[in-house]
């Protein structure tokens, strides 16, 4: 069961231009448009009458054409022209989202439209964002969004998954991933996950040079519905043993890199991540190469994770087995758990 | 449920060569072939013994043999010759269907053969009528029967889904169809709709010339099990108000197109559309004409159809809703069912 | 249901090199891998964590490593090492299946390990086999195993399927094999199937010229769970008479070959077909004309069969028809029932 009450990411806003948008998003055909005014629009992707989709259809200055026989929609959902009709019920309307465009994303409200709440919209800093450069990314996926959403919670797979990639093919740099201890804390609508990495060479994509070492600290929060805000910051080494117990460090790192994540399922065996990594500062060349460095990695997560979709499916019966390195996720579920509980409760 | 006391149409005659031709019907498979005087014959596609496709069989003079095993089956479905067996028990056999060619087109019937009544061939007027030029035309979709049907009884999608073909990108044209109150009669196994259009601008197709407009009569019968035939007459305008209500014009028309139509299901979602669409007398080279026009037309349909249908199927449990305009598609709705129902009782 | 304690043809030695191989066998997913010293291991394909596939894994010495989070499987499948945890509980393993190399095939066994019997390993003999020259073949199959083994059981097939292959085009060749009477015999864990052909025209595989005739002695043995052992052999005509109900000649032949196929039903809709075919002694050049006419005729077998399934899919509630040529299919089948319903009992 999908989380109803929360803010997706439809798509970068750069997506929707002047033509019809037709997306899958929760096994819901949703088409988008923008008005003339620009606002972006989005409706359920299916006339009442015989059930042809509207991104078949027709924009009409503010309002949307069926072009099967005709029905016009404005942007509420509401009919409001039935060729050789006169009176039109209330009845005949589809159902409209709340869409709200906001750091470069269209966020899409999947519940009740009287409950949405822009405060929900997480802190994502996305290709507008002044203090950091990076180019907007998108992957699809063949597989549930919550194989995508546990690799995210578990960054020690980036010793295996990623040793050609963010650990530039030196296995010292990659697999000290594995063994790093993890503090886990719950927040509001997730977790936030914490490690230092002590005396660690530093990742090739963050130095110039081979060879270097640092203390790294890496802290990210996996947040309801699928969204993953994550910052990795390098300090000289010593820097670590000097904080206390789950203390944040304050000083300027040497270097550091943010990225910000959402995992939006399409339907139950497709999803869709969007994904934004780059630099600080306005920077466009680096950014380049942040941006093939995260399609080169996000490749090699993908092709694991659609590989291990295929198994799962080849034998439903069988049961993922929980280890030690599993607390992330298996925090993230209680939480999930709970607000489903909630949602059905509400329901 | 399909209706079985019918005849379908299978193909156009000229489809039937001296090759064996396989071909899926109302979820039957079926193989064709002539025999050696030419009569066309259809069989079950499937050796009774091992089930293999007598359609990777070899004609032997009338007969059809199993290339599996041997087995020979003659005209009437009855096995004639089992390789190393002396004796051939009656049950070896596979069903034969009545098949009659009429109007250039196959006609097969899929109910009990002792019921098959050639007087239900409909007055098809094909390839092959002194009167007409046409070019036979086919179309395969991936969509369910129904779907066509409906589309074919509502003909106000004209003024949307045929505004760049039929309507030759002159809205005046196309949405002039939206509009025409129409006249809906039940008749012998179908139903019969009928509309004038009031000094309305031709169709271009009617007329080399824009900016002519006349009184357009417009009547067709759509008839069990997926039969269309339909009439397009230009008069004068002001011949529509002298007459009397439901009267049909007697006066020879300006101008007049005559189409004729028939969908044949595959599988439950596949669907086949034979048609015929041309001008009065000899006129191959306007026939051509509109041959072309049919096939950018009927695009048009299938493209809209085949999307209708993945909407549907994405969500099964929703249901149409049923509009002033769909009056004929109703109509012929209660004529199916009455219909399906009295088999029911029979079978 | 699969016959489970079975030495199942998984491939030829030859297919499994220094990198991980996963096959589908019985609907299981199998990856095999080399250890250092080049034993052969089967493990389950799947890691017990997350369900991830082993063989995107990596072969560490005689180890198997999952590259989503790193455990690492020793080639009896227990997990050695499980990073970030210290201690390895025992319930952390894959199921690995005894495999034996043998005649050139890479044998897996199905059942409980601790049934493994090599000793019932078939007489295969194979690409490696110093009395016979053969190329190692293997076709692909989108059929059930069970409509192969059929098709082996019944020979009097040739006369039709192989007509223009095995019958070089004469159907005074083919059309012999389909009214020679056969002996059936039950042997341990199958059944032998013996024929003569008197006086009959030799296949041109066995002779460069045609014309020539001689009494055919063709013998062969179908085991559980899909092993073929065919042997044909020419001799002067008047040979067959000379002999007793039921004996084997004892002189040598003008002419012999030998063919050893094996059936591995990969899932429910796909099979695996492995076969050497061949003439005595060292001929590799005429061992390349044998290999060519099986990919023929063999071909011909497969897209029969192939449109057999699909017929058989499209109406699952049809039975087949038991006729009097197919006594040495439904003898198989009384042999593999009982052995089902052992393994049923036992289970």
């Amino acid at each position: 069961m999908y989380i109803r009450n929360a803010w997706y990411a439809a798509g970068w806003c750069r997506d929707f231009g002047t033509e019809l948008e037709p997306r899958m998003l929760l096994n819901e055909r949703i088409v988008f448009y923008r008005t003339t005014a620009g606002q972006l629009v989005a409706q359920e992707d299916r006339c009442p009458h015989r059930l042809a989709p509207l991104s078949s259809g027709r924009i009409e200055g503010d309002n949307l054409r069926c072009m099967y026989h005709g029905l016009l929609f404005a942007p509420d959902g509401q009919c409001i022209k039935i060729p050789g009709q006169a009176s039109i019920p209330a009845t005949v309307c589809v159902r409209a989202y709340p869409v709200i465009e906001r750091h470069g994303v269209a966020w899409i409200w999947m519940g009740e439209a009287k409950e949405a709440n822009d405060s929900l919209i997480p802190d994502f800093q996305g290709p507008d964002h002044p203090d950091w450069s990076m180019i907007p990314g998108r992957m699809d996926y063949r597989a549930n969004y919550q194989l995508i959403k546990d690799n995210l919670l578990d960054l020690s797979h980036i010793a295996w998954v990623h040793a050609a990639s963010f650990g530039g093919g030196d296995a010292t740099v990659s697999e000290s991933w594995a063994d790093m201890p993890v503090t886990i804390t719950t927040i509001d609508r997730g977790v936030r996950v914490q490690r230092w990495g002590i005396d660690v060479p530093m990742p090739p994509y963050m130095a110039a040079s081979t060879g270097l070492r640092g203390d790294m600290f890496n802290s990210y929060d996996f947040l309801i519905p699928g969204i993953f805000l994550l910052k990795t910051m390098i300090f000289p080494v010593g820097t670590a043993k000097e904080l206390k117990d789950g203390e944040e460090p304050r000083i300027k790192p040497i270097f550091q890199s943010f990225t910000c994540q959402a995992v939006t399922p399409l339907t139950d065996r497709t999803s869709c991540y969007f994904f934004g990594f780059g630099p600080e500062g306005d920077n466009p060349e680096l950014a380049k190469v942040y941006y093939d460095l995260a399609i080169a990695a996000f490749t090699e997560d993908r092709l694991m994770i659609e590989a291990q979709q295929e198994v799962i499916d080849s034998d439903p019966s069988r049961r993922m087995l929980p280890l030690a390195m599993d607390g992330a996720p298996r925090r993230y579920a209680g939480v999930l758990a709970k607000m489903q509980k909630a949602e059905a409760v509400h329901a």
